[in-house]
This record gives structure tokens, C-alpha cells and sequence, in this order.
């Protein structure tokens, strides 16, 4: 079992470890009870990870109070959700002294992470993220929430789990879809901050989507020490962090454009091939960089084009309603060369792009 | 104006203060527009505040959104009405960059301090309390949530506020029964903390009961400055916060067994009667405190009996479903002297107490 540290993110908060390792969902509700002695543990999770044997795997022959989200997906990640499960946990006499643990994908960690924040003014909850999107992101760093009818993750709090267990071998039940759709987090981790990484990811790209359990542990702690590094330093997003929202301006863009039949992680390669057209053009990078990623997103069978009835029109009207614009003007992460961003001269991360530069990176991607 | 300073709780919070004055409502929003400046203040109030005429003294002729919980009370404390004043936000298209204020009583301050937490992930909060109760107590400390069909606070979570405005003013507007019922909050921190505080209400009673605004300023700087001292050093309740709860474990049990027909300042004015007695009982207290109590209590009109209908077989039922309970063993918070609580040998500031001091006390007060 690897082990990877997350610092105190606020003085007054603990420190906490994300386990990764094969079959370790066996032996997690017993190393929770342990850390937690005398508490009661909690399982959300999805019908999806339930079919797929997941919760077995956990739970085994305990007696564990649990609720199974149906349908698994986004359409259920709202408060009406949220309500359902803080209920379950009352009537079967849940309190103060219980523990939650989120047994899922990013979905599943973004409920169960939200009610435990709120459950009794507030409970531990460990993550077990059993997709590749959530092993390599969403399980660290501490943004839980859910969507209103209005906008995507309206309400939720900053709040870091108490453990994250990261079980590579619940990978293996993936659909091959978004098992490689998740791998673009991971390639985005190394583009943005891990030259040897990336390194890696070129040399065993065979081996991941053979879904080997070494590679993937590999790769696991990668992910979770560029996140947990980036997260310690600014856990609100006030700069550095929105370095891991590279290829996720036009990415969001895309996959809202499109109705969410792109997934995200197909979404984020597209973003990325912009932005690296984006650094050419400004002439910031040399072009290395943007040509290596997308010989690798190539391998990992990410479209290359945007789908043809999404107009750029369309893109930079979703891109001017993101969150991270200023005055509407979208703004970008840029990677100047493999495992570095590019920082302004007014030391931001994220820079506003002159409107001839992004219509030539849309053009680039154009079908 | 007065201003109480409260030091950060986590290392992390900032410090923020309480100003205490006169007519202070009317400067309330240009003061957290100049704090928050370029963000936009959404208030959130109920339907007796809004007819006391406070709402008009705080918004005056500015453009503010706002959401007027009703009914007023506890019956609309709960994840309706938490969402109905989310989504409300959201349609008048609030964002991050929102700061809320919530007018009103502790209902009014417990759900607006909520959705303050987890609107967009959180905004800041501003507490703006109406009655004697919440300007004694719940505007300071950072206790926000709501109930659930099951149990009271049952959804919540510890977050301070991000400025506090206590205009006697508002106390003008309450009915006689609220007004005098929430001066019980005051009784108490004398009672526990503050021995000068106690002469002060002693020898001003009459004022009080007058609703002299300069007596009504002086007692508001003494109650948040104890509720300040006392939740800094111990937030979250883990041992010294319990003082607060003193006259409450015989207090709650009496408002619930009533069916909440006796207010929350009458029941615990019972259980600090019954507090006093018991501390006699045992031997830490000469019986001076409890009998400076009582005539306090007698004179502000409290109850000096429990009502008939409610037996000591339903208050110990009552108490030893309380959260605060160990093993189904009420623990009761003793005052020893005026301004004094009683420590255990164990450091503990709740103290489990034989049955038959229990039920003297309990004999004490019956009608």
C-alpha cells in the first residue's frame, strides 16, 4: 500500500493520508473503525458501484448502514438527494459520533462529501473513489457540493476528507469509454506539473489501458501528490489552483455545448489540444509541448475535432458564463513546456488570450 | 456605537466584531458594502420582522434582494426553506461574490447563517439579531443549521459570522412574554461568568423591564463579550462551551415535554431553579446564588413551577435522550457562586449527578 500525505490545508485542520493500493476496499471499513473507534460507519453509494460489486467488496458481512444512489449519475447529485440520505442516516439513528464513507465516482464523493459536512454541523467522511476521473482528482481537495436546477455545484463547502482509500482494482469493472475519458486528468496533472511523469505516462501508455494494477498505482500517487501540493498551497482557488483547470475553459465549454454526450475527460483533450494551440500562437511555447500531448491523448482515443454542430459561436458564449471569467473575457492555464505552466508577468496562472488567438485554437479543432 | 471584538476560533478565521448601538440598523448596509465592497447583499429576514418595520429601517430606499421566510419560527426552520432562499439567490443571479445578512430572531440567524455556508460554496454572513435572545445568544458562536423531521439541528454546521450588528432598537417591537423570556439568556451568562454583571441586573432590573436602550446596550456588551470569551477558547463544545448550556438539561426537557408551549428563556429559567438546587443539594453551593437567582427570575416574571401536566418521569425520559447525555446519564452544568461554574476533579464543566439530587430538584419545582 502506497501512502501519500496531504498537509493541513487550514492551520486548525489534520493532516491526512490517501492510501492506494490493490484490493484495499477489503480492508477499509476495519482500518476506519480502527482510526475511529467507537464510531458508526456510513456508505453512500450508486447503483452503478453496487452492480459492479464494490459495496461487497467493502462491506462484506458487516452490519453497515448505507444508502445506494439511483439513478447513479449527475441527474442525482441535487439537494433533493442530499435530503434523502441525511434522513437515512437519522432514522437509522445515525449521530454526532458516525464516520461517512463515499464509496464511488466523482459524483458519489461530491454527495457524500457535502452531507457529511453538514450531517450533526459536521462528521468525518473518507473517500474510496472507484473511477479513474475520481482517483486522480476529485477524492482530494476538498470540493464537495451539489448542482441547483440552475448551475452546476451552486451549493457544497470547502472541506478535505478525513482519508481517501484508492482501490486501482475497482478500475478493472470501467466501461473502456470512461476509463479513458478519466486518463486525460491524469494527463493534464503531468502537462501542468510533472515532466517525468509525463515522461511515464508516454512509456507505459500500453500498460494503462491494459489497466495494469502497477502502472495505475503509479500513476495513482502521482496524481494525488501534484493534487494535494497545488491544494495545500491554495486551497480556494484564489491563484495557483486554477492551474488544474487546464483545458477546462473550452473543455466546459464543449461539454455543456454539447449537451454532456461528450464526457468530461473527452471534453478536457480538446481543451487541452486549444490551449496548447493557444501557447504556439502567443508565442509562449515552441509547440513540444502540444504536440507530445496530443500524441498521447491520440493513443488514448480522445476525438481530436469538437463535434460539428457545436459552433465556436456557441463556445465562446458558454466560455464568457464560466465562473473563472473576468468582465467575460475567458481566461486561460497556458503550459509552456511539458510539467510547467506559464505564469503572467502580474503573477497570475490563469491569463486573458487575445480573441485572434482563441478563434485560431477553435479553428485548429474545428471537424 | 460599542463594538465587541471577537478573536479568530480557528487559526484561520479572521476576527470579526459586534457593534452594539442605537438605531444601528440604518447604517448596517453601507457599512458591509464598504467591508464587501463590489459585492451585493441579499437579506435574509421572516414575516414578523418584516411587519415590525425592521426590514424597512435596514433597506431603506437601496435596491437589495431579499427572502422573507413564512411563517416565522421553528416550523419553517428546515431544508425547504434553506432551498426555497438558495434558489431565490440563484434566479436574482447572486454569486461568489455575495455577502448575506440575516435580520431577525435565532430562527432567522440558524437558517441564514446555513445557506450562507454553502451557497456557492460560502459566502460571508452577516448577523443581524432582533430579539433578546439571539442578541444575547445565538448571533455570536457560529451554531447555524436546521431541523429535520426528527430532530432539532439536525443539518448544520459551526461557521462564524463575518459581522455582527445588534441594534437595541429593534427590542422595542417584542411582545412582553418574548421579551422578558429571552433576558433569561442574560440571567444565565451572569449567572455563569460574570458576578459584576448580576449586581448590574439586580440594580437595574426595572430599566430593563422598561426596555431602557442605554441598560439594554450595557447588558448586550456584557453578553456577547462572555459568549465570545467562552466560544473562542472552546468552539466546538468539547468541555468549557458546555457552561452555555447551564439551566438547559432540566430547561429542554421541560420545553419539550410542554409541546413548546413554554417559551425556551421560561423553561430554562425552571432549570436554573432546578440547577440551583441540586448544586445545593450536593454540597458545592451555600444556596446564595440560587436564591439571588430566583428572585432575579421571579422578578422578570418567569415560572417558578413546571407546568402540571409534565411529569418527572418525562423529564428524565427527556433527559436522558439529550445530546449531551453519556450513557443515558444527564449531565447537568453547576454554578457554585454568582459568576461561577463548578469544575469536577476530572476538569469537566458537566457534571452526572445522582438520581436523588435529580429528583429533589425535579420536586422542587413541581407545581
Amino acid at each position: 500500500v502506497r501512502e501519500v500525505q496531504i498537509h493541513p490545508i487550514r492551520h486548525d485542520d489534520p493532516a491526512y493520508s490517501a492510501l492506494i493500493g490493490r484490493g484495499i476496499l477489503s480492508m477499509a471499513l476495519a482500518d476506519l473503525e480502527q482510526r475511529y473507534a467507537g464510531r458508526r460507519v456510513f456508505v453512500v453509494t450508486d447503483a452503478h458501484v453496487e452492480a459492479a460489486g464494490h459495496l461487497a467488496a467493502l462491506v462484506q458481512d458487516r452490519r453497515v448502514g448505507r444508502y445506494v444512489i439511483e439513478p447513479p449519475g449527475e441527474v442525482s447529485k441535487n439537494m433533493n438527494t442530499v435530503i434523502a440520505i441525511l434522513e437515512a442516516m437519522e432514522r437509522e439513528k445515525y449521530g454526532r459520533d458516525s464516520v461517512l464513507a463515499a464509496l464511488g465516482g466523482g459524483t458519489v464523493g461530491d454527495i457524500g462529501g457535502f452531507v457529511a459536512g453538514i450531517f450533526k454541523r459536521g462528521i468525518p467522511c473518507a473517500q474510496l473513489p472507484t473511477t479513474t476521473v475520481s482517483q486522480a482528482d476529485s477524492a482530494v481537495g476538498g470540493k464537495v457540493g451539489v448542482d441547483s436546477a440552475l448551475s452546476k455545484n451552486a451549493y457544497g463547502l470547502f472541506r478535505q476528507p478525513a482519508r481517501v482509500y484508492v482501490d486501482v482494482t475497482t478500475l478493472a469493472t470501467m466501461d473502456e469509454r470512461g476509463y479513458r475519458a478519466g486518463l486525460v486528468e491524469s494527463v493534464k496533472h503531468a502537462l501542468i506539473a510533472d515532466e517525468a511523469g509525463f515522461e511515464s505516462i508516454e512509456a507505459n501508455l500500453e500498460k494503462l489501458l491494459a489497466r495494469d494494477e502497477a502502472t495505475l498505482e503509479e500513476i495513482a500517487e502521482r496524481n494525488l501528490t501534484i493534487k494535494a501540493r497545488i491544494v495545500e498551497q491554495d486551497p480556494e482557488e484564489k491563484n495557483l489552483r486554477r492551474v488544474l483547470n487546464y483545458g477546462h475553459t473550452v473543455g466546459h465549454a464543449i461539454e455543456s455545448a454539447s449537451g454532456f454526450r461528450m464526457l468530461h475527460g473527452e471534453s478536457v483533450a480538446l481543451g487541452i489540444l486549444a490551449a496548447a494551440r493557444i501557447a504556439e500562437e502567443i508565442g509562449i511555447s515552441d509547440g513540444t509541448a502540444g504536440r507530445r500531448a496530443a500524441a498521447v491523448l491520440r493513443r488514448l482515443g480522445m476525438p481530436e475535432k469538437r463535434p460539428p454542430e457545436v459552433s465556436a459561436a456557441q463556445l465562446a458564449e458558454a466560455m464568457s458564463r464560466d465562473k473563472k471569467s473576468v468582465a467575460a473575457a475567458p481566461r486561460f492555464v497556458l503550459v509552456d513546456r511539458i510539467g510547467h505552466v506559464y505564469r503572467a508577468k502580474d503573477g497570475e496562472y490563469a491569463v486573458p488570450v487575445a480573441p485572434a488567438a482563441l478563434a485560431k485554437a477553435l479553428e485548429a479543432i474545428r471537424a
